[in-house]
């Protein structure tokens, strides 16, 4: 479990370091937003197919507590774990912002002044962590060795469809609140956007469980 | 039959709320066209390959009526599934551009003033509808599971090389023309847009045909 | 043969529709040549997995009189077909300049008036055919699967890091002479292009057939 | 063992004239830095993916002195060996450097002035270092056939996530020691990076053993 566990931060963590680090990165070399998202949008998918394929095999490389609690509904994670992975998420997820700061000579944790509130925010977390999961679930069923390219590619499409860019997740959240840069969020606002999320997750996993029903010979 | 046109109709809605949702993300954060039309063309290719993925195994993930009307000129699809298909298609189509603009907070429909009209558009979609249904139809017969990336790349592709930015498909047609942001499209041009995407798919469908005669053998 | 010959001079006119076209399409819309770059490359390596994956098993998927004959040199194709093969990349390769302009609305063709002379852009244009050709001959011997994806991201980089943007195939060159846009090269300097692609490829032959000897066993 | 040294040089080689081209090029086309970093990238990216796939299997394809040594380390090179492997790729890599600048009609060597040094760049080159060699190690746990793309991916996105643009080779620091371009760092602060680069590759090491400890049955 120990080692489960690590990966679970140790990807969250890279995971949240290449979202806030190439967000720093971004807003430091131009002033064209559409160019900054762009440079953070290319290494958050890029690290997610990555992180995926290396970690999975150790701990399923959720790096995220929707996509945990999706599996603990389904019974296929314990409640238990599911409580040591959201808290292994969050650890790592924090760090990985502090990591963030260190590579750009930033103080280690500086709060979000960044104002993402409001019904169309709301509404696109919940439409992003919707798909997110109906990705994860229909994917396993498809095609399950393809799960790091179906997230990673999800990702890089959610970043621009969504009016939120797609956090899709409460550990990022979390951690994105502590980093008042280009991919922060007002920590005041992450409560809103992590209920979104559960309720986006919820509807696909109910979705899903019908739409890919375990008898296959029925699925047409 | 039910989960089947719920798959095309959800993939045909993520897939239109991609391309109109990173159309309004991108024209709002830049000055810059081509900028505008990078940050629309990656989320589609990108979310392309993934809905064709994870619902391929459901419905054939065609989410496009000129892609089922040739599977059902090859027989391989009945003619009263054809009509059932298209309608979830469309309707998936325009509930996808609903949610786009809910996401950005925008009137639900807003009709398009977004002049796409002339000889060279049409030559244009024809082209691209011809190439869609070439790569279809001949990955079909070389790699099958690698259709979800060959149609995300050639979209990727044609969205550049095309004058009309490639709609190639008429229910996504149908709902950029209730869109008045970057992706729209007049709802006067729809009509020549579509005949266009008609005529190239079955010039594509006859070349297919003679291309990839069943008797491999001979295929050289 | 004939589909061959089809299957050739189609893969290598949709290559060039999509290199003069998105060139087209970039140079409108921004006044940024990096930007007008990079539209130009991601289309062209997209459009080279996708039709190398499907054309592939008809006729090889060369589409390049350089791998034509590379591969005639090898004795892995005849001196007449690689007669034919070149005139059909050739001839599909000015028809689809010829779509490109159709596509734009401009005249059929227009003979380019870009400058690309000089030591430095056939340096460049020898070391992108040396690479082209070792990507190609290599893969087959590790990965012959993988081709149509080592050729399309091998292009992607080669197009920012050769001073020429790579052309790197004598029937795209002769076809881009046709165009004054973007991707064009004045008719004057392709003979100087095509003579320095000949020679990278000649070398890049030699190079691997010393790497990559038939006896596996020494190979290391 | 000729040929195995022949393709590390050649590798390294055609990685850093990768690296070096497309930033000169980059330079040239725009004026934004952000879009210079992205033209940089992309290519370097793709042509890692290719690089690997295609001499993998006659070398291992490390292209990288801290690669190389973690093998060492692990018994799965001799110390002779590494010592060649290393001589390999940084003369490979010096003469990628001066082909760059003899495409781009520069002097073939320009000592860079380029200053990157101070706490925030050495961390980031141990970071990125760090990440290179997880991601090599835990990917040839998971799925060795992907380790050309997860490297080229990682790299993607280290590009971007860490301050210095993620050299984490010792073999492309020295080679970007001699470019007085866009990629370019001074001689002066080279060893900085060297001796950050192999902290990180040690930590991963250490790391990457315990997490991935033989008896695959303990892993979880």
């Amino acid at each position: 479990m120990m080692r489960r566990l690590t990966a679970e931060a140790l990807g969250t963590g890279l995971l949240v370091a290449t979202v806030v680090g190439s967000g720093i990165m971004a807003e430091r070399l131009t002033d064209d937003v559409a160019l900054a998202l762009l440079g953070n949008t290319l290494p958050t998918g890029a690290i997610l197919v990555v992180l995926i394929t290396v970690l999975g095999p150790l701990s399923g490389a959720h790096f995220n507590p929707i996509v945990s609690l999706v599996f603990a509904l389904k019974r296929e994670l314990g409640w238990r774990e599911l409580g040591l992975y959201s808290a292994a998420q969050i650890g790592g997820g924090i760090a990985g912002a502090i990591v963030a700061h260190m590579m750009f000579g930033l103080d280690l944790v500086t709060p979000s002044e960044n104002v993402r509130t409001g019904m169309a925010q709301w509404f696109s977390e919940g439409v992003s962590s919707f798909g997110l999961v109906l990705v994860i679930l229909g994917g396993l069923r498809s095609r399950p060795d393809s799960i790091p390219w179906l997230v990673g590619l999800y990702i890089t499409a959610a970043y621009w469809f969504t009016a939120s860019t797609s956090f899709a997740n409460p550990a990022v959240t979390i951690a994105r609140a502590l980093t008042n840069t280009f991919s922060g969020i007002r920590p005041l606002d992450a409560p809103g956007f992590i209920l979104a999320q559960l309720a986006g997750g919820l509807v696909a996993l109910a979705l899903a469980t019908w739409l890919w029903r375990p008898a296959q010979g029925e699925a047409k």
